[in-house]
């Protein structure tokens, strides 16, 4: 292995705040090109539905069908994929859906009602989406796991029907994704991937239903594509590279960290790894585990990519400090590697998820803790939230007036719209206040 | 006033669905030459600043200010628009404000956390946005019930700093903007607007402090510019055109239901007001009652095109029909204007908003009766939800694994994580097993 810096920062450095805000710079590449491919490909599938879905995926799948009817999966295929798994393999799998559905089942929102003195009724409804779309990346990056993490909340939120589409590059299927769909509950399963099957999902073709939402995360064709669409549909958050921020006392086994680092490092050459700690030489301990560990990693030349380019050891004055730190910084994972995570947790605001103590590996997130892995990045934890079941369910507010109050508020009503010169908004008030 | 003709559709044509569907088409202009402009003010901004917010404010709001500090209101001129208010104006705008509260408060989320048999404890916390941004169309649109519309909501959820930005051309200044304003907790208001008031927002100047979200409504600048930000900040819906639904036994008095219609279709030319009702008889009264009351209103000439190109007056075979037409419309706003509303509710699962009985005029809701004003259009309640007090707050998932928990579940993550590939990930799990 070659031999590569870490970058180093220090709190009371006069130009930290500067470093600081380079370090974490980061813009998704929004490319004519690929832009251009996918208006193409959307408007092709808008226009020419199943035909086209078809033509594309033979063309960029290498596949050799001649309808959309061989891209269905029939429900035994799922059911086939989960019996047929290793034993290990399936306890696991079970284990991890039945985590992530009791503690998404917490997520529920229900509807409310309340009425004032004079009868009238006030709420929220509550309703869960009829149908969702959800894509799963074929081939090399195929995550089981992602399936479970965003079908799961779905059927917890009362979704009737989700649809699931999934690229199989020369044929390829991935046992454990088709095992994870039939655990998960997902109803219909397509073939096919890219820009063409977010366009099948949001406008609909002969074979696909359209859906309201389409989630799941996919290459920069799918990303370029879900933005492309939302509007027509709506969609889930388009994610960055993968981050994590350990915050540590300096107590825990270098090793630990350094592995802890690597979990995110290993994502993507892209993804960033960051430690935050008052001691100095905890620094020096986990930069040398790196070195020492790094070399037994399979995945060594991603990592090493993304801890030269996108890392940094970061030396405060204090624990407070590495919490106001952790704040700007508003990571996708945060772990509170010390003794009382319990006592900084009040001080956290913005972080995607918060891995509490040293024992709470940010890797059990990703696959079995319960909460989801679908988590904001860039920073963008200081205005969105995980994956839920809230994104699966949407409200209508309800408002039920009794004569009486709608005499009583016309009035009100009346003044402001005058205020506004909305008069039709006013007489269509007033029409209801009592002579 | 030119003669003029209302679509009228019934359920049993054999192409009414199509009907529909073309009836319901809309899609918001994407303008290369917007796109451009915006891109400009944006780049522009985000690299000058101060100087670049000024300069584009007296180029497009005809102002002479040589510095940004001329650019912002103090505290005083917001409490003296609401003590200067006539008296009924001001009561009105205190009991909208004091309703729209009291509903927001019952949307609060809490934070939850719940512990496992073995020590494990899961949850959710729930933090305000440290900051917002509110945009407030300056002109003649200036809509003070807005204000309190998207700064309550935020208030209620904590949020600690609103910045309202609202353009004066020519220096005008709407003085129930600013009490509302006042009356709602605004923090700062910078008089600024456009794409360059948005840019200022979304990236900070030397002025004014960025912000997390921005809320509110604007023109198609304002509007490309929130999309163009979107990533760097968070942002409201794009709202299109308004709409409204209203399902209808036939007993409701035509001429109430006529200027209902009209409250919707006096916004904007494209406006879509749809009336459905099993009763022919009554689609010629509210027919006869339009053409009766179209001449007395003040915006009747935009009433008029609306009603010309958009609306449409839908016979049904009953009401279970009048509903499921309802649902694939997903209006934003659907008035339920029968006898027994809470009878069809469970049937209702689209719409941004629904007013319940023959007294609930949609226009109650715009102003005072407590929820938002800010939902979604063009069908897109299929899948969200209206403004409120939850898009001011979001989440983090909190994990702590007691040393059994992690030494438990870590077996279960590495067999996950080398299913994937992720040999990172299950060392950094396996690390915490127990040996």
């Amino acid at each position: 292995m070659s031999e590569f810096s870490i970058t180093r920062l220090s709190s009371t450095e006069e130009n930290f705040d500067t470093q600081l805000e380079n370090l974490l710079a980061w813009e998704s590449v929004s490319d004519a090109k690929v832009n251009q491919i996918v208006d193409d490909i959307l408007s092709e599938v808008k226009q020419q539905g199943d035909a086209a879905v078809v033509s594309y995926t033979n063309r960029f799948d290498l596949t050799t069908v001649s309808s959309m009817s061989e891209l269905e999966l029939s429900p035994d295929r799922l059911t086939d994929a989960l019996t047929t798994l290793p034993q290990a393999q399936r306890t696991a799998l079970e284990k991890a859906a039945q985590r992530i559905r009791q503690y998404h089942e917490k997520q529920k929102s229900d509807s409310w009602q309340y009425t004032e003195d004079d009868g009238t009724m006030l709420g929220q409804k509550v309703t869960p989406l009829d149908r969702v779309g959800l894509y799963v990346p074929g081939g090399k990056a195929a995550y089981p796991s992602s399936v479970l993490m965003n079908a799961i909340p779905a059927k917890v939120a009362g979704v009737t029907e989700i649809i699931m589409v999934v690229p199989t590059p020369r044929g390829e299927l991935n046992q454990l994704v088709l095992a994870a769909a039939a655990l998960a509950g997902v109803d219909r399963v397509f073939t096919i991937g890219g820009a063409q099957a977010v366009a099948a999902l949001a406008y609909g073709t002969e074979t696909i239903p359209k859906v309201d939402k389409i989630v799941g995360p996919g290459n920069i064709y799918v990303a370029t594509a879900k933005r492309a669409v939302f509007g027509a549909v709506g969609i889930d958050m388009i994610a960055g590279p993968s981050e994590i921020l350990v915050v540590c006392d300096g107590k825990t086994n270098p090793d630990w960290v350094a592995m802890d680092l690597f979990s995110q490092a290993e994502h993507d050459e892209d993804a960033q790894a960051i430690l935050i700690t008052p001691d100095v030489d905890f620094i020096d301990q986990v930069e040398a585990s790196i070195r020492k560990l790094l070399p037994t990693m399979e995945r060594k030349e991603i990592i090493e990519v993304s801890l030269r380019n996108r890392a940094a050891l970061i030396l405060v004055q204090d624990m407070d400090e590495a919490i106001e730190i952790g704040n700007r910084i508003a990571p996708e994972h945060l772990e509170l590697s010390v003794e009382d995570p319990q006592a900084l947790l009040p001080g956290v605001r913005h972080a995607g998820a918060i891995f509490m103590g040293r024992h709470t590996a940010e890797a059990l997130g990703d696959y079995c803790a319960g909460p989801n892995h679908v988590l904001p990045t860039s920073g963008t934890a200081r205005y969105s939230s995980p994956l839920g079941v809230y994104d699966f369910q949407k409200r209508s507010s309800l408002i039920m007036f009794s004569a009486d109050g709608a005499s009583d508020i016309g009035g009100v009503a009346s003044i402001l719209a005058r205020g506004e010169g909305l008069t039709a908004h006013a007489r269509s008030a007033e029409y209801r206040i009592k002579k």
